[in-house]
């Protein structure tokens, strides 16, 4: 079975995941003209949409590379794209995934411990392949990253002493700021501040990074103002959701994101029932604005998925005049869209009311091998 | 590459799903035992597994028939049983897909509306087969199903008056009891009661029940006390989850399922950082019970996984002496199995420490169609 070009949106099987053509392509455009604009290397993290088919519109809006979390999405986007920072500690078996990329990939890893140098310079050496490394710090999320700069110190010279690895600069992901962009000039410049007394340590030490890596989704837009930075790594913007739009960091035009569903039941007074639960929409609370609920819909954003079973979304009905009924299409645009995306094999690509193309999430799963008897594939 | 069996867990990419052999024997016999010794159908539902594998081991310990709440699902299944019952009111193209299941497989729909009636009613005369129907019931949830019995009566009547569709019996879910077995007595009573009410008067208006379906989860082991049902459809007693282990309806020896993690990080102190986050674990509070967290360590329950990224997970160290190295392995219970599974492709089947299988997921996407040009595949 096939869905015809140009079929209205009843063609379509819910739940399923709607991106707007026109949407997607204004945020690409307007992110790239952001980084040309400051002077900044626009390396896109692929987590959010995990599609070579977004990607290559990265590329084509002059992404310098792109970012990417695990080895499969490595493998997946080595198929459009030469350059690419894992900006994840890789150790173990993912490795081998990672030294199977075609040669002719420049590969980046962001680390933060002397057991993840070493296994990735045992693995690069065996492989015969150079790797780059970027020294993870710590700028206030307490998540990963060294929080003492002789760390980073000790961290970049055990990498220049570990060939094939090259040691490439510094990254930090300032994931602790998720206030509005109108209310971040406290943190933006203690954070400045941090990233500066990193940036000299290491360079007083013979260690200055040629790239300093860094951002956030709530602190895109002021990535320039952050002292030092010369590379960013934004995800949610290609797509957007109700979090990047309740923060500011967006508006609700700018949503290119949401989940098709249909209204099921509406048996019980005062809400309706879809077909979209948390199973479709992922269980992420609003962070950083206030606001209840799982999901807002798009046309009506006072309306809110307010309670979820695996395949059943609560409409709350009781701020609305509005009566949905059974078989009625609704579009919810979910709070976290990069949780959401991760849930789909397939995004239909939609101008206005009308199906124009659909591309698959290709980089989805982990592709993780069966177990076999030796020898048996 | 394959995994060859009897290969250690360091062997393997993480995150990745495992399911302990042993402990999935012991939950389906179990569950199988109980069902047989109350003289009750059991009809489990797949949407905890997702794997013909694990349905046909259902099956072979005695099962009825397969529970679904997708088309998607319902097509993967049907390659292995040939009853099924799709519990969820099915409207619009789901329809197609669920018309197109073989034959030969004898296939129940529960609904509760006129509208999901008559959609179904034309799908199944368009299609030529018969269709039975449960009417779903509002027994306390406040999910789906009707809450005045005149309107299941009315239900009842118009199916009859729908063929080829057949009246087969009604259905519910006692979601809304989620306290521990033992701390039930006045809920089970009280819908005993109203399912009791709910039977006599379909009864009295010529609609007797041919079937009683219901059943949850954290009541599954007294369904039995629950005057009327003649069928269940538990789910997560395959697997278990930590939430199920928190309000007693099993124990903790009985979760076979974990997510098998690497340690990836411990440079912020009091904390080791895992590489299962929320597009590992989902994102699920404990219900029912309390307990923070959205995991806990299979072999250490007292270490939760406090915090979450989309891959990072930050074990909280606050409340133990143990100090996990990078690279280290660890085991994580996640709160709701349903939902993890459901972020996987492949899950391994082990034994003690070792790998012995792995089967496909396969039932867990949707199976959307692309968008082509008509006439074009």
């Amino acid at each position: 079975m096939i869905i015809p070009v140009g079929a209205p949106f009843s063609a379509l099987e819910t739940p399923c995941a709607l991106v707007d053509l026109d949407r997607l392509e204004g945020n690409l455009a307007g992110m790239a003209a952001y980084a040309a604009r400051e002077g900044l290397s626009l390396r896109p993290h692929i987590k959010t949409h995990k599609a070579t088919r977004v990607a290559a519109a990265q590329l084509a809006h002059g992404a310098v590379g792109l970012t990417i979390a695990t080895p499969a999405e490595a493998q997946v986007m080595s198929a459009v794209c030469g350059d690419l920072l894992l900006a994840y500690p890789a150790v173990g078996p993912k490795l081998g995934k990672l030294m199977a990329l075609p040669e002719s990939v420049r590969l980046t890893v962001s680390l933060d411990s002397a057991r993840a140098v070493e296994e990735l310079a045992a693995a690069a050496k065996a492989a015969g392949r150079t790797v780059r490394v970027y020294v993870e710090l710590d700028v206030g999320m307490h998540r990963v990253g060294v929080t003492a700069w002789d760390d980073a110190i000790a961290l970049a010279r055990l990498v220049t002493e570990r060939a094939p690895l090259e040691y490439a600069g510094i990254a930090f992901y300032p994931g602790h700021i998720r206030e509005e962009p109108a209310s971040q000039d406290a943190k933006l410049a203690a954070l400045g501040v941090a990233l500066r007394s990193a940036i000299d340590a290491l360079t007083d030490a013979g260690f200055a990074p040629g790239v300093v890596s860094g951002g956030s989704t709530p602190t895109v837009w002021r990535t320039h103002e952050i002292d030092g930075v010369t590379e960013f790594r934004p995800g949610t913007y290609v797509y957007n959701d109700r979090t990047t739009a309740e923060i500011g960091a967006c508006a609700w035009e700018d949503c290119a994101f949401s989940v098709l569903a249909t209204v099921v039941s509406t048996s019980v007074p005062g809400q309706a029932v879809i077909d979209a639960g948390a199973k479709a929409l992922g269980r992420e609370p609003l962070r950083g604005a206030d606001g209840e609920g799982w999901g807002a819909l798009l046309d009506r954003p006072d309306v809110v998925v307010s309670r979820m079973s695996e395949e059943h979304g609560i409409l709350d009905l009781s701020r609305t005049d509005w009566r949905p009924q059974v078989g009625d299409l609704v579009r919810v645009v979910p709070n976290h869209v990069c949780i959401v995306v991760h849930l789909n094999d397939v995004i239909y690509g939609v101008r206005g009311d009308r199906v124009e193309t659909s591309w698959p999430v290709d980089a989805r799963g982990r592709a993780h091998p069966a177990v076999a008897v030796e020898g048996v594939a």
